[in-house]
């Protein structure tokens, strides 16, 4: 069956995840039923990424079998005129081998996670950041997720939930920087990594958010990364702060377009 | 009574507009029942900008006249408390004196317009932009918006419904920038002038938007700003892609906070 990768654009606030569960809204299972409306299924899909609820994306990536062959353009646009009204959008669809497979050929994830730093409620941008009324300090918050860069037993900043095989990974990169934008100051968190353990990103911003509230050093973070024991771990970023920005191929599948 | 000038960031997706209306959500009844919430009222208020259904502000600003004094930021606080859960927020307050007028005092309006330049449905940023799913030369765009900019009758770019005194106007600046965005690019239309016409940007975009996409040449619309006439307008563009985003005064009542 031809196999198609497909770029999947999305706001996490309707959904219980990515991942189809039972009675639960989920962009999995949306993306599922839009397929059979195009072509006999029932179809299940796979992604590179496993968001949790709420959590947004901006370039996940899955992959999806077709009985026939379809022009990509003509599969992503009849994609989204059956994923609407929901938040959903196919930003691009790439046919590929039989063996290529969105999760386990990835071989690097992306994360942006967004800070809004201001005391009035958001009104435009509401579910789109974690919004912190205290003062945060940028660069201290950089220094610190310095210190997380590497490969390490990640035990601290993984939920007892993860079922990864190991808490071992390496970090390729993390960075925070402070943003002005429209709607008033933001700190913005990149990570990069082959994968992550599951609520590993939000475990890194919510303590790393703790560094720039003056409340830990960055000689704190590496204490807690080094104790590889959850109960070190600072307090859990909401979700709606949460971005997969990208998934990285060894080609990527979506350059021919 | 002592009065307060208010800085208002909307979402203006819920709400028939600035405007109190019998029987429909508007921003300023919202307003005007929070403070009731907090004050003997009932409270009226009045704004810079009337800004119609469905157009966004970052930083509209609006007066009310309290029984009594109160320090600005308690009153934002408490504005902000009762304002939940809509998208309304109170960015900043400040006490002015009994003459100043929100709307009569100021002397600059200032407008950006978002087109966002892609296929793929809205999702994170649905009801924020234009989705425009041609390709747009934003370079032409600004060259043909320069021929607005200046003092003119500005009949072409005016509701039939403007209820201004004179179609003469000053437009002292304009500008389209193509920025790329975590949404894919968009086009960032941006104007500035003591006072605007209704659906007067709304108007201005749409025109040029048949210019970037290459339907009309700049000299097109320098001939239909020439014949102050209506019906030689090109079609108005859709309220989800509007901000106002400040407004001026000769002394800005916010610069103290």
């Amino acid at each position: 069956m031809p196999r198609y990768a497909l770029k999947v654009e999305y706001d996490g606030a309707p959904f219980a995840g990515w991942q189809a569960q039972a009675d639960q809204p989920s962009v999995q299972a949306a993306i599922e039923a839009a397929l059979d409306r195009i072509a006999p299924g029932p179809h299940r899909i796979a992604a590179a990424g496993r968001t949790d609820a709420g959590v947004h994306a901006l370039a996940q990536v899955a992959q999806c079998d077709m009985a026939d062959a379809w022009e990509p353009f003509r599969l992503s646009e009849a994609l989204n005129y059956h994923l609407k009204p929901q938040p959903v959008a196919i930003l691009a669809a790439a046919a590929v081998d039989d063996d290529w497979h969105a999760r386990f050929s990835a071989v690097e994830r992306r994360y942006l996670y967004r800070i809004a730093l201001r005391r009035a409620p958001l009104t435009v941008t509401a579910g789109q950041a974690w919004q912190i009324k205290h003062a945060l300090d940028a660069d201290a918050m950089h220094e610190a997720a310095q210190t997380l860069v590497g490969h390490h037993d990640f035990t601290t900043f993984r939920s007892v939930m993860c079922q990864s095989a190991s808490p071992v990974k390496t970090l390729d990169h993390a960075a925070a920087t402070r943003v002005e934008t429209d709607f008033g100051p933001e700190i913005h968190l990149t990570f990069r990594a082959r994968s992550f353990l599951h609520n590993q990103v939000r475990s890194f911003v919510g303590t790393l958010e703790r560094v720039g509230a003056g409340k830990w050093r960055a000689a704190d973070v590496r204490a807690a990364l080094d104790a590889a024991d959850r109960a070190r771990c600072g307090p859990v970023a909401p979700p709606q702060g949460l971005y997969l920005t990208g998934v990285g191929y060894p080609e990527d599948p979506f350059s021919a377009g």
